[in-house]
């Protein structure tokens, strides 16, 4: 079961790497293109769906050519909003 | 097939998060009780045996009381030690 907070996490992750491929101006297919993620798994982890694996992450990394602790680059909001 | 490369990712958050674990002066057992993650996995994650996923990598976090991006502040070696 995935709590409030773990939502949060992911969600706050997707966020960031949806902004971060929008300002290297990449769309969803050419990233998927330039590493070995699924074009639809990028998607659910802009979405907050899916809990991505610290390879995954480093494949992402790659493909945006950042290290991948940018990625993590965010505050962890602790106020859950219900 | 985990590459060099991706194995080299593994075994630095390894470090990194044992690095965190003693500079907080807490046992992998302490640890383990802090957070929901095993003590076998934490031992696992040191040694960069197991791909962690990232609610893993925040509940270990949550029990370092630090932000998840701080596990993954090292810069990946691009040089792969054959």
């Amino acid at each position: 079961m995935v709590s409030d907070l773990d939502k949060g996490l992911l969600i706050q992750f997707g966020k960031r790497l949806r902004s971060l491929r929008l300002s290297k101006k990449l769309t969803l297919r050419k990233m998927a293109l330039l590493c070995n993620v699924e074009f639809a798994d990028i998607q659910r982890y802009e979405t907050g769906k899916v809990n991505i694996t610290l390879l995954s992450l480093g494949e992402l990394a790659k493909a945006l050519e950042i290290e991948p602790k940018e990625l993590l680059d965010f505050t962890q909001e602790q106020d859950l909003k219900h």
